[in-house]
């Protein structure tokens, strides 16, 4: 396969300035596809992708909802470092890897809770917010070592706008409010803040991540595989205006005509958003997105509620998916929302999908199988994020 | 280990015209042996025994009687493969990978149906009965690409008298009804394309598929292990007159003396097969066999029902073990068979089997194991075998 | 990591004649830490150790209770062998490999029992208690081979004082009745001979096999973590007294004052061992101890009874964990001692070093864990043992 670099800014429809497809090119043939078979089994690929394209990148953790109080901390799977999230003052989060400094051993027990101090339970080293090393018993500062060399290891945290992402890498990724920045206005109308997760749905499915994301990169399937979604959804529209310097996506996503948003009948499903409850009429066809492509976290705002997708990929043929649900933090449960109703619309589709990524996985594991042509438009973006993810790789 | 080259034509009681005992030979000793235990574990070997003795042969996949009518089609795991059986006309049976050249979704998400095109659930690609690209949504034939260069991936299939084989290897092996003509005759006369399935059953056995054929191979073990296939099997001669030139091999399944076919007590368990209805008397000692050696199908034919044992190795040390019993496609179940009554006596052998090949294979992982000497007769067809599989391997 | 010649004769508590901290040093650092984050994850090492550290060691496989008859046999798993422990005459205990030398099947179905001959089930093949093959149906003695070329495989075995060890290597290690002389006269007068297993518990334990021994070798995190365990031990003087040549290691298992033996009160919870029943008064703080470091065997001997703990590392990440509880061979059930009582203090403290062991193997996981300071006095067996370790890992 060849590939010459992709433009810096792009969309995700496929169609930059020369309107030439770009992505996964076949030599002389005027289509793309998906990358070749190997790709999707070799665990020496898996492992490269995780360094050079997935650790390197802001995942999602959690909203500032889950930790209102200084001390107050949650316990997150970062790929596969157990980290906690803490907030360290009124207006810091940090992270930290929730591993003791002395011999290992997992700082929290709980999943989440308030401290004062992290204190290890094996040897009762213990840590301030601010992840320093503030007692080992026995051993007074100074007189084996300075606690100052054994802080807890930190990890990049960055609250956007209420939305708390993390990485591990060295190198802190660039900040999400510049890159999102042409969306920061909309949610500070939305008060994207003061949300709350009304529910969490946690899957493993049974793939290579690069799976889930073509899946998630092409609406051609929707019609007939995601009826229940395209009710409300314009999946035609999917990326119009939609701006993508990889990884960092924004776009919609577009409703169809009347509808308010994205429910099993287009009605709403919780008290609208910030500041759009006071307005007399909420309007129709609204929908915000952003998201992190390659990778896969893709962030949904309607006038009433957010869906926030994101996979962790866990080996070569197996991944997490992530999808949380939130509402105002005011909203009321059995009254002014209701889970069953929020949740249904993804609830479907993701099962549908799952058994798409499932079964394409499944095939694809044929020692047969060769990638045939993807549609130039439909499919249009699949080989460009492919692209994206191959420059990613370049050594 | 030293071998030389097996005489293509042999016999599996190990004694052919030299009179010397063949197969896995210890230099200066008067015995054959079982192989060294790398070859029972170690997965590089597997790999190449995959590649080499077992994906270039006839696979048993089914029967006839399982699809009928013309787009009558079932899936079949054909080793690492997932294919699709299917009767693309009257007179022809076809098969396919169940894999999309898309993107590689599976085609069939039903174990068996009927079809008029085989079109996938993910984008609708369609294809015909003959495997052809029939139709893509929003693309049609020739403007990006042609439909001919598409077509589904097919293996080689052989309808040999009602028994279904498959292959996936790159050239056809050799012809069934080449290679067992001397039977044709005796199957015609038992109509075994009138067959209908009565039992399936389907082990996961832990253990090296080789020793499913080592144990399979010799009947020493049969006196004590198996008393109640010996109350009707005469094991003694069960390769009298066999002829094997490898991997295919015809033969008997001696009754002992007056015993009309293998059962509990010796009576049929179903009426008679094809034309030996017709027939005053049931013959008493009858039993065809054939089968594929090594890798491991064995087709049992007595006067009233048929057996077929055939493996699907899944790795180093896991085989899949599945046994099917047949009776005439008119005969009905509580009046003429019972299922019961039918099965019992390979229910029974399979599981003693099943008890001794895992028990062997647990012992063989002893780090120490070197295998010692076979009974130059009563295990004689088992170094023959090996010698063949041997044959296979080189390089 | 460096390390020099460690001094063959040593104590525990790390403070040989130079005074220095020895085992896993820092350059230029004044304290120890345990290994580098490889040495708990890298199967390679794995594969090593169990080579050079564990195999070539004695491994505590049971009592004479057990097998007071002649023929009496257990089976047992010795590291990865399945071995078969025999009286083979009033005054003899044997070990051979559980596999028959024909075509490997197991000896042994059962787990225990009497044999006169062991029989293998699978071809008969027959062999004495001695381990000499005895018979092999239709080949007689000299005819194809001679039977004195094929009798079991053995392996070392040796009765100390009514424990019996095992070892599967070619070399026999050092006979413990010599490395644990000055136990020998306490152990008599104790009648350890005369003990039986009252309970026994196995667990599987999701960890490296030395984060368990490091685990072990300190008690810096008892106080607080095993609080039951300290009712009764004295924890501060755990390795007073011990002495140790790796992998030697006999120590006291010190009681705190006034107590008689560890049990959730001090009392005693079954009738004294050995000549101790004759004794107007059972004394108090009396616990003697012995075992194999590193690898771990642990004999823990109170006034009425002992418990044996014993690690069988599986793979690189689990392990298996056996306590055994003996007391008097003629204890009565119900009346002499209850197994709750007898067995509450262990269930406890394993169950709580289990969740330590666990949680601690977790935690070194991260990418980017290195090992902190060890504390020089609390912890200071660790870096010995490992010491000890390292060098037997040594090219």
């Amino acid at each position: 396969m060849s590939s010459t670099v992709v433009q810096s800014e792009s969309t995700l429809d496929g169609r930059p300035a020369s309107g030439l497809v770009q992505g996964v090119e076949v030599p002389g043939a005027p289509y793309s596809t998906i990358l070749p078979r190997d790709y999707y089994f070799d665990p020496a690929i898996f492992a490269k992708e995780m360094d050079r394209v997935i650790s390197r990148q802001w995942a999602f953790v959690g909203h500032v909802s889950q930790i209102p109080k200084v001390g107050d901390y949650f316990v997150h799977k970062l790929l596969n470092e157990s980290v906690v999230i803490v907030r360290e003052s009124a207006d810091k989060i940090s992270g930290y890897l929730n591993v003791c400094r002395h011999r290992g051993h997992e700082l929290c027990k709980k999943s989440s809770g308030n401290a004062k101090r992290f204190s290890c339970p094996y040897h009762y080293w213990s840590y301030g917010l601010d992840g320093s090393l503030a007692n080992v018993p026995g051993v007074p500062d100074g007189t084996r070592f300075d606690y100052k060399e054994f802080p807890l290891w930190d990890v990049h945290v960055e609250n956007y706008q209420g939305f708390i992402f993390a990485c591990s890498s060295n190198e802190k990724p660039p900040a999400l409010s510049e890159k999102f920045s042409q969306l920061t206005a909309d949610l500070a109308m939305l008060e994207t803040e003061k949300l709350k997760e009304a529910h969490r749905e946690v899957y493993e499915i049974n793939a290579n991540w690069k799976t889930l994301l073509e899946n998630y990169l092409e609406c051609d399937h929707c019609q007939a595989g995601h009826v229940t979604l395209c009710h409300t959804i314009d999946v035609n529209a999917m990326f119009d205006g939609s701006t993508w310097e990889a990884p960092f996506f924004t776009g919609k996503t577009p409703l169809k005509e009347g509808i308010k948003t994205s429910s099993m009948n287009g009605e709403l499903v919780s008290i609208p958003l910030g500041k759009l409850k006071d307005r007399s009429e909420v309007e129709t066809g609204f929908g915000l997105g952003f998201g992190i492509l390659p990778g896969l976290i893709r962030v949904i705002i309607h006038v009433d509620h957010v869906v926030i997708h994101a996979l962790r990929p866990i080996s070569v043929d197996r991944v997490e998916w992530v999808t949380r649900w939130y509402v105002r933090e005011d909203a009321v449960e059995g009254q002014d929302y209701d889970i069953a109703k929020l949740t249904e619309v993804w609830l479907v589709t993701n099962s549908e999908d799952k058994a798409f990524c499932e079964s394409a996985y499944r095939g694809l594991q044929s020692k047969r199988f060769t990638p045939g042509p993807l549609n130039n438009t439909r499919e249009a973006s699949v080989p460009v994020a492919l692209r994206a993810y191959l420059d990613l790789m370049k050594d």
